[in-house]
């Protein structure tokens, strides 16, 4: 139990910390920080690391309902899905910073890894639902949790990773190595809003 | 083990045959078909049903190389990537078209359901890799694998499905209820190629 409090992280990590750590940063990132920020010194007093089963009681829907609508989520339903994704091995990579003086959840983004048989058995890597505390804007944290998704993506194997973003942000998001493709349409029918 | 033969399913299906076959076509989909065909009926001597670990006999990889890119893959390495879906419980509904007189796979397409904490815990659908063996083309069945994997989509629980086309399938995916969304990006970064 001791050692799964290691590097902060909590109870139950949706992923292997290790790979988080692991990372190479300093080889692959696009962006520049200015103070250096990094995945292992997101800031004074933060820390990023997978979320946890726990984070529940440290403001995630909270959080979430910051980037859309969220609703009532009762333990159970939340600890379901939780269990779900969990069970999904490799390809849930909900990366999170919490603010350690409070144990709050400050930002989060989300990897998604979709297996294919296409291009030899191998992957795609889905960047969705980032968003940081509206108080902790303006600290680079939005671009600390792009730029590790992306480098885990291909880490974790993916032969591509993409997103959909509005137009004001493509200029944001090109500083990752994302672009927008020639004739590429994306396309949406939705069911309920 | 007889039971599994039931409806042409073959070993293993990727997912619950019955998914398939409950769904009501008629109240949901948005194409005509000139001739008449349905999931039931894709034609004469023609079979949809889920993918089944079999098919690695039966040109399922030799189709998808018709899409793009495959690449040699081993017996071992797909019943390997077929073992890691499957074990994503409800995850991946890949569907095929089987000729029954040759048992040949023809047809496939996937949805791929990824999983969420927002909007309730919902789920958001995305279609890939559809493709139609070249002989078999003009029979409508790409457009029906499109209509099956987009009414599924909603049964499975996705508050959206969504896609990525070229300029020029536009006017085709609409006829599915699929819109180009207003000032709404798709961005990519290749690793590979």
């Amino acid at each position: 139990m001791s050692d799964s409090h290691q590097n902060g992280v909590k109870e139950k990590p949706l992923y292997e910390p290790s790979i988080l750590h692991d990372i190479d940063f300093e080889g692959n990132h696009c962006s520049t920080y200015n103070p250096e920020i990094s995945h292992t010194n997101p800031g004074e007093g933060l820390l990023m690391r997978p979320l946890c089963r726990e984070d529940y009681d440290n403001g995630y829907i909270q959080l979430l309902s910051q980037l859309t609508t969220v609703g009532d989520i009762s333990r159970e339903e939340f600890d379901a899905r939780y269990r779900s994704m969990d069970d999904c091995l490799d390809s849930y990579y909900i990366t999170v910073i919490e603010d350690t003086s409070t144990g709050q959840v400050i930002a989060s983004g989300t990897l998604v890894k979709e297996q294919k048989f296409i291009h030899k058995c191998s992957a795609r890597g889905r960047i969705e639902d980032i968003v940081v505390d509206d108080k902790y804007r303006g600290r680079q944290l939005g671009k600390l949790i792009l730029d590790v998704l992306t480098i885990l993506s291909k880490k974790v194997g993916c032969y591509k990773v993409s997103l959909e973003c509005l137009d004001k942000l493509v200029p944001f998001y090109s500083q990752f190595g994302y672009k927008t493709e020639d004739k590429q349409n994306y396309m949406c029918r939705r069911y309920n809003d």
